[in-house]
């Protein structure tokens, strides 16, 4: 009565190498957002339904992982990583220190249709810096997103932003400030379904005269200076928010960074909850796949939970998304999980000496595997060719009597023969690196 | 109307510091594990309810996380990292080779009662060698284990261990073969009710002759070839069983690290699937905390889903009851989500100015921290403090002018004037490091 080993629709296995990339690409964006000062949290998987989605759920419901626990709690899956952290900092207020500088990289699940590529379960990587409302903290956010992807060796990147309060103010001066959340709705689609249809959506909301004003202010283009006088023209003149984008271009100007920003005021982020700086992240030669890193700054995180107005800015990084655009992009450095060398088993009664060597090599710095049993040197060599391990030692109870072994390069199939025992680390180490 | 903070029973927030060190001590377990060959996987969390339980679930139904998800699925989340890594291997087995040997951290859940300090999700750590039946894989296990805690930094371990295999030859000798799991239940017992009432309870099952015997053959000490002679006798003399424990015991000698192992009848490991090697490990100073990484060999992970035998041996580290351990022995490294430098902010007209000398100093290795806002130095200081963070770097316009910074130590409060701004890195390592 055996079992089908097959797994749920939208999640996945791992296998070695897959994994191995997906954990040398994480701990790439963990030294980064350590050397920012960004410290770790974690928060779990299942928390109460209230929590995640207010009081009676909302619209998210359908895609949410809900049911009832063994103690007839009502209990939900995380969809992402912002609600817990709102929660936790609710939560935690007074053991922290603002403004808080964190980042959580963990699953999310979300029931959605898998036809289009989505999956079920997914890496999110997030990146907040809370408790205040500054240039500084923008600027942060926007260099945070530049040295990640510097260090994970993409070639270049655009960062395209915009400021929601400038739009808002252009909303307000046309008297139209009550409809925000349905001209954003229409602006998000603009890339979808062109500007005419577009236009089409915006007048029978606001109107000919405003939505011809909607398209000009986020299809101004140009150079930063040349869009900001443009969207600050069109929302009445000199205000605080286009003074701040200002400032931080001037600043990205002066740090040398300015050709990887675009002010482009059609990122808007549909989000209701965007108030200031929005932005997202594209990949130059691998625009089609999308934002790989969007976010912004808010108001409020944490008002579902507290009274206290916390403000923040930040981010987040689809990981599974960058990595299928990294494969587009191709010429990344490929991540292997083998180890450097494999030790063969040619000897039962050596099996202490094997051992030995393989601790001593890797007290030197290498990734040793011994072969657990006799066979074949063939099978052996086949074993390591597999799994992508690039040597393998051979050592005969012969060889062991005058301290040396036989290092055979699986590639071209050649072998240094008679290597004393502590000269392999410096040769698999000359070879390979 | 807000919604409490709150989280569910037996789960748990990681704040920054206790994240830092969860991560650090995973970091060097995965260092430890691929430095020996082992590769990472991954698997879903979510899985078929049937694939994680069998067919129709299982006494351990209770303790699951089971529910319907949106399309009518039977599904649950995987409550340890062995059974998935049983439907990984029936489902993966032509993408990989054998011996296959992998590592999985990662999160189970189970519903337990959290009385006894126990938690609903917490993090697993496995390794396992399946495709092998060899002396060479249950040493690497066993010499896995000792790096791995030697890398921890913990000063001793002992591994108790023993094979079933001897046990179950004698009791196939007393004729009580059949009764294999009830005397494994009551042996398992005899740390917690003492050997009169365990001998009580195995009397009722095998008689008072084997009763005796068997707690002859669980309680035998002495060194290692006095109990292996004494369990040998007692199973009916030289078997290959017995002979491997001495090969095992002759290459750790050889090795140097026979003095970490210990030859524990006693150790049974009531599960029924282990066939060979078991094992339990013991911080030295630290025993009553009791095990803190268990395994052993089993003849089949994969009976479940495929015809095809795969025999294996393996182990599992509990990392929070390894926090808790260590926390008890005391004296270890204090790991701190802290950057090293936080650069305080006394003028917004040097705010990109403060970003590049983080941006210089973060090439040179520190951690940097930009204060994102003015405010007084005395509540940027207490930020420091607050977060950890060891120096605070003031630098005016008129400091700026010149290419100096001053270095404040929190610590004792005590500042270089006039750093020339290259020198801040050397000068931060020289005093932390």
């Amino acid at each position: 009565m055996q079992i089908e080993p097959k797994i749920l629709k939208g999640f996945r296995d791992f296998l070695p190498d897959a994994e191995a990339r997906r954990k040398h690409l994480q701990a790439i964006l963990e030294r980064t957002f350590t050397s920012f000062g960004f410290v770790p949290i974690d928060t779990p998987i299942l928390e109460y339904t209230e929590v995640l989605l207010g009081k009676g759920g909302g619209e998210t419901d359908k895609q949410v992982y809900r049911f009832a626990d063994n103690g007839g709690r009502d209990v939900a899956m995380r969809f992402d990583l912002t609600v817990p952290f709102a929660r936790y900092m609710a939560l935690h207020r007074h053991e922290l220190y603002l403004p808080f500088r964190r980042y959580h990289i963990s699953k999310v699940f979300r029931g959605e249709n898998t036809q289009r590529g989505r999956y079920r379960e997914f890496m999110q990587c997030d990146f907040d810096v809370v408790g205040t409302d500054s240039t500084g903290a923008d600027l942060d956010t926007v260099l945070l997103v530049l040295s990640s992807f510097a260090a994970i060796g993409v070639p270049a990147i655009r960062i395209h932003l915009s400021h929601r309060g400038i739009f808002n103010r252009f909303l307000a001066l046309h008297g139209v400030a009550d409809k925000t959340a349905d001209v954003l709705r229409s602006v998000d689609k603009l890339r979808k379904i062109g500007a005419d249809q577009t236009r089409a959506l915006l007048e029978e909301t606001v109107g000919a005269e405003t939505a011809a004003g909607v398209l000009a202010f986020v299809g101004a283009t140009g150079n930063a200076d040349t869009v900001l006088a443009t969207i600050t023209g069109l929302a009445g003149g000199a205000n605080p928010e286009s003074e701040r984008v200002a400032q931080l271009f001037a600043a990205a100007q002066e740090l040398g960074v300015a050709d990887s920003l675009v002010l482009d005021p059609s990122i808007t982020r549909g989000l209701d909850y965007y108030t200031g700086l929005v932005f997202e992240t594209f990949l130059v030669g691998a625009e089609s796949i999308g934002s790989v890193c969007s976010g912004g700054r808010y108001n409020d995180l944490v008002g579902l939970y507290s009274k206290e107005a916390m403000p923040g800015v930040g981010g987040s990084i689809g990981l599974d998304r960058l990595l299928a655009a990294l494969d587009e992009l191709g010429g990344g450095a490929t991540v292997s999980a083998a180890p450097d060398v494999l030790i063969a088993s040619q000897d039962a009664t050596l099996l202490g000496h094997y051992h030995g060597l393989a601790q001593r090599w890797r007290a030197a710095g290498l990734k040793v595997e011994v072969f657990p049993e006799e066979k074949k040197p063939a099978q052996q060599f086949a074993h390591a060719e597999r799994k992508g391990i690039p040597f393998v030692v051979l050592c005969s109870a012969a060889d062991r009597a005058v301290g040396v072994v036989n290092v055979r390069r699986i590639a071209d199939r050649t072998t240094h023969d008679h290597v004393p025992e502590d000269q392999v680390p410096p040769l698999i180490n000359g070879e390979t690196r």
